[in-house]
Parts: structure tokens; sequence; C-alpha cells
């Protein structure tokens, strides 16, 4: 503990008008400025919420079980508080605020509790999953800047589901990653591999997050989508994810990660020189898909920009640190 | 799940702008109208605090990961969620809105995670404490109605730690129950028992919010209290406790509970009469108080009207389901 000793002020008599401000003054005495204003404003809304909407101790308590609950089925392999943010709508509004987007480059959406660190890295052509039911996918992209020059030796992360809508990690006998891959882009931001058809599945809907969604008489689906995520100095991470078009999802996404801009239509391998070229059968379903990302500095400045538009719609003067928004007085 | 089935609105393209707006359509399909008005006010507040403050991905999962660690503490004897809403002074103030208090009535405050049902029903007189390094301390309390009625045969839950400073669930290899004991108001509404001299604590703070403190340059301390928990048939339960005046950390208290109304000063036993009658010794140490409770009526009354406010605040038509506010136009 940095300072085990009584706080000089006094916290006593605290009621529902004056606690916010003391708690506030209290948390004032963190040396850290961002973390001082994330949770003083934490600490405003949360306040807020329940003075709004006069929370009772019997809801508190439900919402403490239910917060506990989410952590407890965490594991490993399943992460609840990343499917409650995402049912939220928090986890794409994060993206979007911290990932603007300008006009030519690709969306950046959920990344959704199945990311993992542990997908081989295999070469252009190779395939990704291993599931004799999935229908295969020859999967063609690019990886360009906003001025369609081609980025090269860009990382490529890609997962899906196996055709029964599972993630490798969702089986708990698994022997190692699968329906997952890395990439690099070649000289013309060019990578290909072999994939499987992607399939409509519900978040995991056994816990306390499904039961919620169950309570506000919502479905756990998730249209078919593949993620990607791309990194490679110089450029915005970027997390993304491509939806099919028309699957029977595609307007209502459980996590609400779905932009007319990542939805595409499966094509079919025609010509007998692709055949050739990529080692498929005519008729094999084919995805291509040309990704734009956008460099470090545009993607500061536009997030500087929008955040000091935010802060100012706070009337709250603004200062950056580590490109982060703090008060600038404190 | 009740609804598996495509939601039939458009839930695409979703970005900061939008996004509160549309989860919260997709939300009032829910039919439980006050599910769905905490859902959609926690929503706005969330989103709200993530647009204000330009929360980063880094920052997200830096709370994703807090929120699992807090979860996967909790256990039988620990309840490391009613910390982090205690040391946000969040639960003092659902206590305040959930118990409003008329003048006259006793103070109710923070419940604290150690509350447990298994206490032993001791009858007057009895101690509660088995801690033989603890200063002996006679209690005698009586617990009225707002005019002055003794209360016969209220129940009276009290807790406190032992000489360390630790409740008796902190122990793994505990006996039983100890430090705690329910008993019964007597006709004159009079309640006495034997227990020790409360002493400050650290509130649990080798966890997560433990190190949140220490992030926020607070410390963990309680002042020295003891709890009470009081049930009547007829009146509004109370949760209060009863604070050391003197105690270094008064002013202080890591979890916001402290009220001038509950401050008290140890007395000492100093006639041989009382001696006698009480079978402890010329200068035990002694604590008196007099509690005073709200029949269900009067609290009812005045949380609808403080909640009347509160949404005429907000310019929401009110409604009351269950003495709970609900929009009226949903």
């Amino acid at each position: 503990m940095a300072a085990e000793k009584a706080f000089t002020g006094n916290m006593k008599d605290l009621t529902s008008e004056n606690i916010t401000e003391n708690v506030q003054i209290i948390n004032s005495q963190c040396d850290d400025r961002r973390l001082k204003f994330l949770i003083n404003r934490l600490v405003l809304h949360i306040h807020d919420l329940v003075r709004e909407t006069r929370l009772s101790t019997k809801e508190w308590m439900a919402a403490i079980h239910f917060l506990t609950e989410v952590g407890q089925i965490c594991s490993d392999a399943r992460q609840e508080f990343v499917l409650l943010s995402d049912i939220l709508g928090l986890s794409l509004l994060v993206d979007s605020v911290d990932h603007p987007c300008p006009p030519g480059a690709t969306d950046p959406t959920v990344l959704g509790p199945f990311h993992t660190e542990e997908a081989h890295e295999i070469g252009h052509g190779e395939g990704l999953s291993h599931d004799p039911d999935g229908e295969p996918c020859l999967c063609i992209c690019t990886v360009k800047d906003l001025d369609g020059k081609p980025i090269e030796d860009a990382k490529v992360d890609i997962w899906e589901t196996d055709s029964k809508g599972f993630y490798d990690v969702q089986y708990a006998n698994r022997d190692g990653p699968d329906g997952r891959a890395v990439l690099r882009s070649d000289a013309e931001g060019v990578f290909w591999y072999k994939a499987i058809v992607p399939v409509p599945y519900p978040i995991p809907h056994d816990g306390p997050v499904g039961k919620l969604l169950g309570r506000l008489k919502r479905h756990p689906y998730r249209p078919s989508h593949m993620h990607f995520m791309f990194e490679k100095d110089g450029f915005d991470p970027l997390v993304t994810a491509l939806y099919l078009k028309n699957d029977p999802y595609i307007d209502s996404d459980a996590v609400f990660g779905v932009k007319e801009s990542l939805v595409i239509e499966l094509e079919e391998v025609t010509d007998e020189k692709m055949e050739e070229q990529y080692g498929v059968k005519i008729g094999t379903k084919l995805l291509r898909y040309n990704f734009v990302l956008v460099t470090n500095e545009v993607a500061m400045e536009l997030r500087l920009e929008k955040a000091e538009d935010a802060m100012k719609a706070q009337a709250i003067d603004v200062l950056f640190i580590d490109g982060l928004p703090v008060p600038a007085l404190d």
C-alpha cells in the first residue's frame, strides 16, 4: 500500500446527494491522471445509474451475484466478461472509439472472446481447418494502405469455428489449435489460404450472459463470419471480420458486429486456371476481400480529433497523455 | 432461450453515435419492464463513459481482466464484488436510496461482505466472541419505533471481527461461527450481550480491489465498528453499524460507511449494581445505543416520494411496479 494513513478529509455522513463528489475527492489522491479521470467518470455514471433507477438492495445483490457468476465461469477457454461486454454493445463501441476509420479503410469490428495466441503460422495455400465436415472455401485476399499500395509482410491472424459452430478452445480434449492460423502477406499484399465456409453459431449461452439474453428475449446467434487481425509496424492494428450475406442472423447479430462494408457474397471457383493455380476443384467456394489499413499517424490524428470533440461536448478542457485525454485542470 | 429467432430490426453499421439507441431497441423486446429500464440505463451510462473518456482497447482489456480477477477471487468466504462496490461508494448509495431515513430513525449503513447466515441465536447476556485477546465489552441496546414504542421480538443479527481485525469466515480452519450472533429483543425492546471492543482493520487488500486502492493511493482501513441487522415484520429491515469515536480512521473509512449519528463513545461499567446485574467487572467497557426502526409504510412512502423526485428530474413519466419505478411510456 502506498499510503496506509488516514486521509485528512472528512468522509462522514455521506448521502445520495453528496457521496459522488466525496468519493471523487478521495480518489483524487491518485497520481495517475488517466486512471483518476476514468475512475471518477465511472463513479459518476454508476452513481447516477443508481440514483436515476432507484436501484434496490435486492437488485444490487442480484447484480453482485450476476457479476460473480460471470467471473467464476471464466477460464482459459472462456471469457464471459468479454461476452457480457459484447452483448451490451460495449465492445463494438470501444472499437469504434479507439479505431476511428477514415473513408476507404476497412471497418474494424468486435474481437470476440475466442482469439488466442496459439495459432501456427502457415504458408500461402495451406489450410487452417482440419474439420472434414466443413465446406472447403478458398480465400484470396489483399492488404493495402489508403493509397492502394500493397503492405508486405503484414501479420494476418485468422480464426473461425468448425462446421458445428465451435472454436477449437471450446473442446475440452483438443490436441492443439484448429480453425486458426497466422499468415504473412507477400510483396503484392496478397495472402491466400484454405478455410471452411463459416456457419452461424450461438455465443456460449449456458452461462450467466446467456441467461441474461434469455431474460431480455434476445437470441444468442452470430451470423456466419471469419475473424481477421492485422498487425504491421507503422499501421494501426485492425481487428475485423467478414460476414456472409443472406445469413439468417445478418441483421440481428447478438454482439452488434456486422457492418455492410464487411458483408460479402461468396463466389465459386469457375475456371480451370484457378483450379490449377490454387489446387482446388471447380465449384469450390471462394472468398475474396481487399483489406485496407490505416497508418498510425492517420489513426492517431483522427482519434485525437474525435477525442477533442467529445471532451469539448462535456466542456472539459483537455490535455493528452500517451494519446488519451485527461482534464487539463486536475 | 425464449426467442431464438432473428430480430426483425436492423442492427448493422453501428457506430459510436448510433449504437446506444440500437442496443436499447433490441433490449426492448424484454417483457420485464423493470429489467428493461435498468439494462437500458446501464447501457446508456457505460456507453457514455466510453464516449466521454475515449476508453482505449487496452484499457477495456485491463478492465475485463480486473473484473475477471474480482470474480475469480470470490468464494464462500470472500465477496470481492461487494468490496469493489463498497470502495466505490456504491453500496452506501444503494443503502441510502433503498432505505430513506426520516428524522429520528437510525441511519442505515453498508452491509459489507462479511455477513453470514450461520450465526447462532444466543440469549441475553451471552457472549458472541470467543477471542481471549479481545477486550470485553458489555452491550446494552434497545430497539424502538419512531414513536418511542419498544419493538418486541425483533431479530437482531450482530457481527464483528476478532481482536486481530478478522471475521470468522476469514480463517480457513475455523470450527464454526464466531464474533457473530442473533438475539431477540424483549418486551421493553432491550437486547444485551457481551462482545469485544471493536478494532480498526483493513478490508481484504491482497486481491484486485486492494491493488486498485493502492493505485488510487487510498488506504484500506475501516474504523472500529460493530455491525447490526434488524428484522421485524412490519418494519423496514435496517442494516447499520456503530463506530467508535476517536478511531484513527473515523474520517476516512475505506467504504464510506461512517455517519455521525452512528459514532459512539464507549462508557465503562462503574457501579456494583451493574456489575452484579450484568455479570461483568467494574471497568468493563460499555456500549449503549437506542436503535429506531421505521415501519414499512413510512419507508415505502419516503422511497416513492424520493423516486418520483428523481424521475421528475430526468423528465421521465413514472409508474411503480412492486414499489420500483419504470417509465410510464414503454
